[in-house]
């Protein structure tokens, strides 16, 4: 986190990674508060890919009017292997040289900041990263663009599977995204009040799963809802329902994997919010003379994190709430 | 399609096959209008099923209170392997005999009606069928009980898939209901300007398509919806960008299944009111003296269909719709 | 609807009168069909006060890409006092000149169409006309574009109003769009399965309501939902919950006015096929010779009504729904 | 906070003061944390008033079954007069005394805790309260349950409305709850990039909107939503409205009160889970001796504050917060 206060003339923008809802919020609070300091601004298209190509183009104020309630990213985003050579970066710093940008904005998730972290220690450019990911999955801030939204999203998909769950006696195993993070699922979870969350932070034990679902039943519950991170030690909500079968072959299952909507839709109160401010917060930064830091909200506040911390560490999920969420849902 | 005109003292009502989002509102209706008329009215569980086992209980006006905003069905549902027994049947009908309910409507698709064509047929018991289900497959109302509802669930799905696709240039695969009947995978289509619309009615060339979607990314357009409806005779959306990434292995693609999430949610304004106005209609239709009919909206005003001919015809899919949806999508 | 066949190498498109959900969708469908015809597209701003100002601007594909799912029109509206002079019109009509546009799409209501009617005899401009408003107080067309999605946004907020009046023991009287036509409050009222309804289409008797009212108190129903179509002949819902109140003071009552967000969101599935199909059909029509007709679907099939027609007549309200939506709510 | 562990035998619990979504998955919470207790739960309708009236039943599992996602209170609310005097308290603790009642959870805003506060001492019911209001008015948590879905509610509507007012050039004035605090105007004027956010907490300068809004005009922007928070010491959204016209009548406003729509619809994700984890807190702080308290999340963890503390103080908003929100609109 070094500091040189400098007064930039020309402020680069990306999105990289998974695209997250909250992105073009958080987009137009990077354009419109570097404006506001007298800076031009440019958009630099698909991530890092589109900065080794040069795929860059100047950004007004007008360019990020009626993107807030917009979901995905208007400078779209992909993930880029030749930003992993030396030779890529490279590439990618003569780009931002042609267009004389001093300095980026970064918007994305692990992927993105371990690229900027090695990206401004190569050539020196002032980065300031933005938690973009629908994951939750960074240190640093309390919650990431896109969260809140995506959550929203797999919860009216869970209320739908309900109606139809209780109107047929069906046992539904739901999958969501966390490749490593079990945030979407337990909250969602609790949320819908199901029957049993399965995540990537905890040993998932087939035999217990299918003892709990045979005392509901012995309660007269005929229906459930499992929902299943789609990084689980025991696999997707497919290799789950496979093994719960094959221990009681008593169900009527149904698998539902909700997949890429999880990405999309217009974003939430929350994710706007956040988006707002850490846009806003990130030019301030750069203009503050810091580098090499991700901004998140901690407690309420802003704060800065050095990109190798908000990489290595990632947010721990409180397990005394998948205890709690099993006897609610008694 | 006989006409005896009676005074029913008790009528009962059940929901079968799939569930569909506004059945709870013609449960509703139903149990209100039979009411009304001096009526004592039985809600049957699981249809057939609760029939058969005499899971049957009386329905009073606030039972069906607060119910028409909700998804499913409180009566459930379920398929039932001993219906189509005599045995079965004549069950059925002891349980009617012991809960003295002398006429039956009945709320479901193709398989519910043709259960009530040969249970009317055997034993006397007038019915009158209400078309419950989102694949709008049935000949004699232009909309069935639900359609509109599945369709908005798969828009508002769609249209979050299509922030993702323009956001990482993607060629996405999306699934949606509809064994036989490519209603919902048209009009979704054209609501979301997909690409392209595979249906059951029509013979899918999968050359033909990889072409289109050629022509397209020549034009610059670098990300596409191709909406797959799960009868078609390519197969589904799994084995569809199969066979595309087999003839063109230069897309990014994704598939989605949208799943039972069609079937649930609260119903919209159309099925709300369609289910009001059939079920006030179905129990008037009883009063009449019908039975072995179902009632539909036919261009505006109700029409009665002989049961036999509800399920052996469907509507017909404009096909000129097809090339229609194509060119708007350029 | 005189027809003289030609073809068109400039044909102009503009919203006028309140917006509606789907206009955005009937002017995506008008340009790509207009361009697949091979003549050139232009949107005319504001409808008729940008034809005389000649605030006028060519558009391509690309420029109606991604408006399907949009709300209000990317044209923008507004109602011009200086088109009901001649002088206006004719400035007008040599903008129209000036960009070469030998033909017109009009979408909106009565007032566009009364415009359009005079205009195309005046000046011989062939206009065809495409029925966009949420009020479907047109005749020549089933409904019209932004009319299911208006009722959508109203019952999801009525559904939301019934949470808390239940909640409370309130009554609720809440005014919805329909300055002649009762459309929207009677489906709405069907569908949230309200107490009552008050349509401009039928003569309002206070009395009767408060009785009503008390009925439904002695039954235990301590809340209740009254729709009231801002053109009633008692007057909107703060007149009537007046007047119920100086007839009988007992109740908590809450008057809730819907106001402009019927008029907005994103298109439901319904609105977006219609104005698809509409715009279609509209260029086509013009193509085959026809001028001074509306373009809608009657009982699901394309008709032509002259403009004349479409404006002095209105769809009528089934008024037996009104009975039946009173002993649906008991 | 004084604590003295015991075992209670029978809980009670009800909503008072204005509904809040989320206050039925609150109520769930409670009910099931109690059983598994080990106690009997018993749900008090109207709060004070039928605690009075000794209306009051016991509630077991299966009663909160299915309620998580629905707005609005099963145990329904109420403003008591009668519990203002020591005579109407008398006979509340005879209602519970009664039913055997000895403890209880009180979930609502000020209005309840101070009520909650008054009766724990004259008659020593042990009382921990939950915050349920939209209004987030409340000290000793970060937030309360129904301000993210009253906010979410709040922003949907108004991204309709930007659909209407900037297709018309138009000037809204939207109303939004908020006696006190400006918190949902803050946030959610931030969330749809709005013109200008008035609030209590700030004093508003007429003369100062009429330039900025002039301002806006001479940059190009033709619309414009001002939010403001009927608590706004100017006066709610009308009379600010009237103030603009007479400073200058140029612009075409339109004013929108959103009204009590804000208080229902199902709750969010983030108000389900802070409802299901403050009501399990809630239960788990009775048993563990404290009493006269509200639960509430600071900084993502629980914690206690006692009922005066709760009632005088309110959260601070964040003034800097304006300022950004101003110019990220530009």
């Amino acid at each position: 986190m070094n500091r040189k206060v400098t007064k930039y003339k020309r402020i680069g923008v990306f999105t990289s990674g998974g695209d997250a809802p909250g992105m073009n919020a958080a987009i137009r609070a990077v354009v419109r508060t570097g404006i506001n300091y007298g800076a031009e601004m440019y958009g630099i298209m698909r991530g890092y890919d589109g900065m080794i190509k040069g795929d860059i183009k100047k950004l007004i104020s007008k360019d990020v009017s009626g993107i807030i309630q917009r979901g995905g990213t208007i400078l779209q985003s992909a993930r880029s292997e030749d930003f992993k050579t030396v030779e890529g970066r490279k590439q990618a710093f003569e780009s931002l040289e042609k267009f004389k940008i001093e300095a980026l904005i970064a918007i994305g998730g692990d992927g993105t900041f371990t690229g900027a972290k090695i990206f401004t220690e190569e050539f020196g450019v002032p980065i300031i990263g933005i938690p973009g990911t629908i994951d939750n999955d960074l240190y640093g801030s309390d919650t990431t663009i896109g969260y809140d939204t995506a959550m929203n999203t797999v919860m009216e998909s869970v209320d739908k599977l309900k109606d139809t769950a209780g109107s047929h006696n069906r046992l539904f195993f739901v999958e969501v995204m966390g490749r490593d993070a079990g945030f979407i699922a337990l909250n969602t979870g609790i949320a819908t009040g199901a029957e049993d969350i399965l995540i990537p932070e905890t040993t998932t034990n087939i035999e217990d799963l299918v003892i709990s679902l045979k005392e509901n039943k012995r309660k007269g519950k005929t229906s459930a809802i499992i929902i299943v991170a789609e990084g689980d030690d025991l696999g997707g909500a497919y290799e789950v329902a496979q093994k719960v079968k094959a221990l009681d072959s008593s169900y009527s299952t149904r698998v539902s994997v909700l997949g890429h909507i999880q990405r999309g839709g217009s974003p939430s109160v929350a994710d706007r919010v956040l988006a707002s401010r850490l846009g806003f917060e990130a030019v301030e930064a750069l203009y503050l003379g810091y580098s090499g830091v991700m901004a998140g909200m901690v407690n309420g506040r802003v704060g800065y994190t050095p990109f190798e911390k908000s990489i290595k560490h990632h947010n721990d999920i409180d397990k005394d709430l998948l205890r709690m969420a099993r006897f609610l849902s008694i």
